[in-house]
């Protein structure tokens, strides 16, 4: 693999900030998607926890900072136009603020899921 | 696995958008991010095929649509606002426009790569 360093990031597309996709290292389950500005990535590179922005917040936060549920960073990835990076963590616990251990632990589905199987064309 | 609907996504936050993850289904290797608008998703749902919106074109592609490389997408994943999806794919090429099979294909370092290691401090 080759490397890359920050100057190759490009925080313009998304004013200031880079996608960031969280995957665990070990298990390769993806746990959630977040934002990182520069000064985020600085830290996570330096720290190796998980830092992003918090664009509600308007905020850096540490991922765990408040839940205890911190993220070992073993590796940091970026793609190949340099917007979006890939956090490969040991996590501490549930990444999901539900106490699900992923953020994605729904399916999305066509169709309303609160209708019965079979009732979208009543005859 | 619960389930969601398409009324579960939140386009808000991106200008009509949300974020969303390609993974692997079988390797598990997250291959890109990139966004979809509703349009995007709804189709993606009823083909089974990995639609997009391409900001900088500002149009809706399908994944392959010029390259073959195609993407099969086995389950649709949201995430617990709403904001971001994972499409776990079965890929028929390299993810990457540059011809890697994923688009995370550099790793980042805090550090000049071009530097020799241990010359960041000259004495």
């Amino acid at each position: 693999m080759s490397s890359a360093g920050l100057d190759s990031l490009d925080f313009s597309k998304l004013n200031g900030l880079v996608t960031v996709v969280v995957q665990d290292h070990d298990s390769g389950e993806v746990l959630m998607v977040a934002f990182a500005n520069e000064e985020a990535v600085r830290r996570t590179l330096a720290e190796r926890k998980a830092y992003f922005w918090s664009r509600s917040r308007r905020k850096l936060w540490r991922k765990g900072e408040e839940s205890g549920n911190e993220m070992e960073v073993v590796k940091v990835l970026v793609d190949c136009d340099g917007d979006a990076l890939l956090y490969l963590v040991r996590p501490k616990g549930p990444a999901c603020h539900t106490g699900n251990r992923t953020c994605f632990f729904r399916e999305l589905e066509p169709t309303d899921p609160s209708a019965p199987s079979g009732a979208r064309r009543p005859t």
